[in-house]
């Protein structure tokens, strides 16, 4: 486990200093690239993936053995507001079905052979509505931080940190309107499923609360601790602390993108170490993945969450490296290079 | 096993009367959907693909247990004109590659835990040359079609068909041309790489292929004997073995879905019990998904054949099915409906 963050500019310094991928491995795994049983290129993405991939997991030739699944949950003082169609007991409630392996992620974490931890976190304490002061005090921000950033296991070796928090679009999609502009609409999607009348007050208080915190936003952390939650900041902090350890990571859905955006508007290279590992369905992702850089592996019109579009993708990624790693090169198998 | 085929019009008939899905297997699946701990919808595309499998398997709550990936080889007179990059022998070099599971079909199959069989059909007995007559007589095709309605597993709950064939990517750009029209070049594509000189004579390889026989062609089968392959045949006879057996169908790239565009030209319903897995990057592929009417799972640009692309969204599937038939209900899990 990584040493707990003193401060949020400790985390802004560690963000700075982090470890970039092992270029001698990367090479080396696209060397064997180019001897595979296959004409060039012909798995196309597929190579790309299994030397990045390569890279920051420092062997040419890896394979996905340890991956972990964190499951952050938080809740949201702006529901009082009416933002979501389901109340904000229901948090609590996924929790103890993700804890009796009912939910969508239970299942599709055990596809993958992953390790799943749940971290709920102060649901009895949920943020302040961000339309009326900050959501979350630095302090509180930087407890949640650290929750993700020593919830990830060192021994693992791919990281998908998925969310549950009723009330939380509306917070990524303020995250979302106060780093990268445009209308307050752009960004405010259904969530679990609003309807005309709850999406109109949604977009209302998105921009009410952008409006409120405009002044005094240095980078993404103060953005995050202003409009965030809990477990978007323990997300931010579990990518952090992934890239520490050379951890790949692969972004869920619009929630976790913006987790994602608020490390990528405080230090530039803060998720090299991160691919998309889907395009929500949820307004919003897909211009919000536009924003990080990030072409999605998946688009199955998902908007669920929980990491559950990334935990799918564990297993495009494990294929990649399925085929990398373990194909035969032409010289072994005899095969005239044309 | 399938009785095998006594003619081709046996074949049409089969297809013609062929089953359906299960409509109360699929109304049943669609009924506990709705009850899942998730909100209406989140799962997007992965709840159409559990409902439609739960139909074509007759249980309103199934599971993936035995996939099966065929991979069919044949050889191709067409090659004698200069039409790929590698040489015919290759063929023969990759089967025995499938064979010492050194392929990335091989890799495939295992993560997803696939019973894979291999058929070499009369390599040392290419195909004739389409551009000078029919690259197989009715027996012929007969006789590869047969190869493949006889490999599907009746045991099998899933099929992938994949093939390998130096030079089949000019049989399915023949194929495409000829039931879909448009210009030679439209469906020609560089295969495993062939350069600019290479793509020009390809090209016109196919228009000629296609100019010879464009009289006397009256449905998809009669242009699968006079323009496809051995492999590309015995694809379209696993396809609809497959269906037969109510077992649904991953297809592969641009040469498996010419096998199924043969069958879609023969019999309307011919592709109902099929999905496309993957959009692949060779030429005409995302126009020929497009006439099939099947939007794919993946883009990821692979484009090498071997049932490598279907293979791959084995695991979509699978996931789909993960969520839909082992999610807690909100009833069970005692979670607010909202």
């Amino acid at each position: 486990m990584l040493k707990r963050l003193s401060g949020l500019d400790e985390f802004r310094a560690r963000l700075a200093d982090a470890p970039g991928p092992d270029l001698s491995a990367r090479a080396g795994a696209a060397d064997r690239n180019r001897e595979l049983t296959k004409p060039p290129g012909a798995l196309g993405r597929l190579e790309d993936l299994a030397i990045w991939y390569a890279g920051w997991r420092g062997s040419a030739r890896p394979d996905i053995r340890a991956p972990q699944i964190l499951v952050f949950a938080g809740n949201h003082g702006v529901c009082a507001r009416g933002v979501s169609a389901f109340p904000p007991e229901v948090t609590e409630q996924m929790v103890a079905n993700f804890r009796a392996r009912g939910a969508a992620i239970n299942q599709l974490a055990a596809l993958a052979g992953a390790q799943m931890d749940i971290h709920a976190l102060e649901l009895d304490r949920p943020t302040d509505d961000f339309t009326q002061g900050p959501a979350m005090s630095d302090a509180d921000c930087l407890a949640a931080l650290n929750a993700g950033w020593e919830a990830v296991d060192p021994g693992a070796d791919l990281l998908v940190a998925g969310e549950m928090g009723i009330g939380n679009t509306t917070a990524a999609a303020a995250i979302c309107h106060a780093l990268l502009g445009g209308e307050a609409g752009d960004w405010t999607g259904r969530g679990t499923g609003v309807d005309d009348a709850g999406l109109a007050i949604k977009t209302r208080v998105v921009a009410e609360g952008v409006a409120r915190h405009r002044d005094g936003l240095r980078d993404g952390l103060d953005v995050l601790a202003r409009l965030g939650g809990r477990e978007i900041a323990a997300t931010a902090g579990a990518i952090g602390a992934a890239r520490q350890l050379r951890i790949p990571v692969l972004l869920d859905g619009f929630i976790c993108c913006s987790a994602a955006l608020c490390l990528l508007r405080t230090e530039a290279a803060a998720l090299d170490h991160a691919l998309a590992g889907h395009e929500s369905a949820e307004t919003g992702h897909a211009a919000l993945l536009q924003a990080l850089g990030k072409k999605p592996l998946l688009a199955l019109g998902l908007r669920l969450g929980e990491g559950s579009g990334a935990a799918l993708a564990i297993q495009i990624l494990r294929g990649a490296l399925a085929c990398h790693s373990h194909m035969a090169t032409f010289a072994e198998a005899g095969v005239s290079t044309g």
